[in-house]
């Protein structure tokens, strides 16, 4: 089956229902309806998650000298968002409709209603458009919007019992300030030379309004982010080089390039601490289309400047090899957690037209997962539920276990063929059963996830086949 | 040297001051002078964090079947918190001074000043007590301090654009609700039968006023928890084999006995919705002494009952073997992360009198960590910056980390001794060191990190050697 057809078996709602059904993915505070665009990770959820997050670690952190990790807080101090521009520009412009009480993205209502980019453009500005078009509320077609006005994205709170003596708080709307922050520590403490970067996994918070599909945008997600920095004049090379280590990283985890592009910010879409920014794209099902999945970008020394400007501290580096300070540039590669997720998921699901056990036509439903990602490396299965069959899978699983350190299955019930279709709808890449020839030969059938074809492996040599496939 | 000895050396303002140098915690938003409470984790205080969460998934959830893991997320429905009690009980008794500002905790003052255990007390019982025996402000001495009134701790914020339309919400105050609330979703998914466990490891918030002793007590801190569903039954029998687990825990991570105990709360102590709690405490240095570490609770059905009724789902369970529907009871266990990490590093400080390369009088300091935690599992250092030792250190280096697949330091600068010293003081328990004999046999010297013994290794066996003492 070709990726396009892939392409097109796949929907939004197919990896949602799925993500519920299997434990992947469930709506966050589900026995209380729910809490629009939070979802919480399930137990095969977490362990896709893990993985995803450990491999990232080891491929950026561990396998690099050149990089070292930090874990900061989500709360930071007031001005920190000050020096980052966050307080002042990290604004939605939003318009209300006084009738029906629904909101609206100014900008997004103008580029829908009137075909206008309006990006850059002030509240004031955007709401004499709508006016002089005289849009109306997409929802309940009154005449009735508000003027637009900013809205800080920014989710507030209050340090102190009570909010007049207490001190206002954000929760960090990105994880890269941090790494600003304690550069200065690392720098100090870190052994590291210029060029090196800081890595951190976390969550961050945005007040959007016009959050959805599924996990791609939420209000809380998580992000890997790296803040590499270069001597100035190094920077343009830097950037190369990281777009190069993002695609190693992709196809690392095992992620198709048909659906894949990388797209250049052009000069109006561009930061304004950015001097080159280019989203890896991928091309989700549907109406979703072509979304930021990555990014990267050459914040050059904005950052630093802005911090030496507002906490007053010396943020420059000095180069023994030239006996010289400067502040460096900044290379950002940015990478979604739950985005990674999502891709994984849309990108390996696949349906095969099959027939059950009774010969009638079925859809053999199908995650193609990396076995690196897989939350299961393998299942073990007898193939009946019989002590004589029980007993020695028990064993293989626990001996399994113990040797290859990695998560495994072991599922007891139901028929076989069944318990084969869930191993498949989980992605998990090999099934090792035991049955009663097991007990003769002391060898077992490993099925293989993709293709359906059986190997006969000793019991003896199966832990090292298994190492050698899901490394 | 003893461990009555050791306790004595160690003090909270050694650890804050090593981990600072070191690397392992910075004080959070440093450039900007700090926010109070906040601490970031650096470049070896991640790695050991990430040590400690990685050993306790693998034992709790991936080495047994009847547990799962889920990640939910910390912005949850505000019913949650109605149901868990926490908008109405989770609250300090605070009493400002109307002079100098200072703010304190009640019910800590009277016991301070007047040796009163007042818990349970109202804030106007409280009032009372402090009128009555004219206490003072404890800052500036004046008889102005207000009357005590309630201060709820969880941390509030908005999700929508302004406070008077969005919706209220909270930052967990713990993790404890999220496998309560999709305690459904897993039993319909998780293939789990009770007795079975939900695991989680994340991030819960709480606005304290009194919090301080380094990383201790925080605004933002990690949980590891379990959620243990047991017939109510069978819950005393359970709770038992949870104290041996948590102590199984603690020795695996190599946390000595000597500064340990089990404490059980009386029945004055014991909160609302549980029927035995015990405390495992740790005897932190100086002015600290016996502390909360982690803690066990028999949370009966009260959980369970309360989303019941908030939610108006079913979470009754239906036990197949006896043919009858009941609300499991809940055993929790639960480890703070930073908890953990401040006791690792406290049990682990030693300090040796000894002499530098110069013959004087200098004092060793030393991390005897467990070697399944410590940030790196060995360092590679060639005894001289010279290209023909630095390169096949290089390329040791490099063979260890592909084959070993853990975190190795690697350090060609400043003298020999110093790298050790260095290596001590982060608790790095093996040293290998390529020297000019290397070049001839092929061997390494590999130096003990507790006593300072070598051994001689051959090159080609030491990846071997290596992975026998670390695992």
């Amino acid at each position: 089956m070709s990726m396009t057809e892939t392409s097109r078996i796949v929907t939004m709602d197919k990896i949602a229902a799925l993500s519920k059904r299997r434990g992947f993915v469930f709506p966050g505070s589900d026995i209380y309806g729910g809490l629009a665009n939070t979802w919480d990770y399930g137990p095969l959820g977490v362990e896709l998650k893990r993985n995803v997050k450990d491999l990232w670690w080891r491929m950026f952190v561990h396998q690099r000298r050149d990089i070292v990790g930090i874990d900061a807080g989500i709360l930071m101090h007031p001005r920190v968002w000050e020096a980052s521009g966050h307080v002042e520009s990290f604004n939605d412009p939003l318009v209300d409709c006084r009738t029906c009480k629904a909101r609206f993205r100014a900008d997004h209502l103008i580029e829908e209603r009137l075909g206008l980019h309006v990006e850059g453009k002030s509240p004031a500005e955007m709401t004499a458009i709508l006016r002089e078009a005289e849009v109306k509320c997409p929802s309940c077609g009154n005449a009735t919007l508000t003027d637009a006005r900013q809205f800080n994205m920014m989710f507030r709170t209050t340090i102190g019992p009570v909010e007049e003596t207490g001190t206002t708080v954000y929760l960090r709307p990105e994880t890269a300030q941090a790494m600003f922050v304690q550069y200065k520590n690392i720098l100090a403490t870190g052994r590291v030379k210029v060029p090196f970067g800081i890595a951190q996994i976390g969550k961050a918070f945005r007040n959007e309004i016009t959050p959805g599909n599924f996990i791609f945008r939420l209000l809380e997600f998580e992000q890997m982010e790296i803040e590499y920095f270069v001597k100035p004049d190094e920077a343009a090379e830097a950037f190369e080089a990281w777009i190069a280590s993002m695609q190693g990283w992709l196809a690392h985890i095992g992620v198709r390039g048909e659906n894949l592009r990388i797209r250049e910010h052009d000069a109006e879409e561009l930061s304004h601490y950015s001097s080159r920014t280019l989203d890896f794209e991928y091309r989700y099902p549907g109406a979703m289309g072509w979304r930021e999945l990555y990014g990267l970008a050459n914040r050059t020394d904005y950052d630093l400047t802005q911090h030496e400007r507002v906490s007053g501290q010396d943020l420059h580096y000095f180069d023994q090899a030239e006996n010289r300070k400067y502040l460096p540039y900044v290379i950002e590669p940015t990478f979604g957690v739950d985005r990674t997720i999502l891709t994984l998921l849309v990108d390996a699901y696949d349906e095969e037209a099959t027939v059950d056990v009774n010969g009638k036509p079925d859809t053999r439903v199908v995650l193609r997962l990396n076995p690196r990602v897989t939350p299961y490396k393998a299942a073990v299965l007898p193939l009946l539920r019989k002590p004589e069959l029980v007993e020695p899978a028990r064993r293989i699983f626990d001996d399994l276990n113990a040797t290859l350190g990695v998560l495994l299955d072991y599922d007891e019930t139901g028929n076989i063929g069944k318990r084969y279709r869930r191993q498949d709808e989980i992605g998990t890449p090999f099934c090792v059963t035991i049955d009663f020839e097991s007990l003769e030969d002391q060898c077992v059938t490993v099925r293989h996830r993709d293709d359906m074809t059986q190997d006969r492996i000793a019991i003896d040599a199966l832990a090292g086949w298994l190492a050698e496939r899901i490394a």
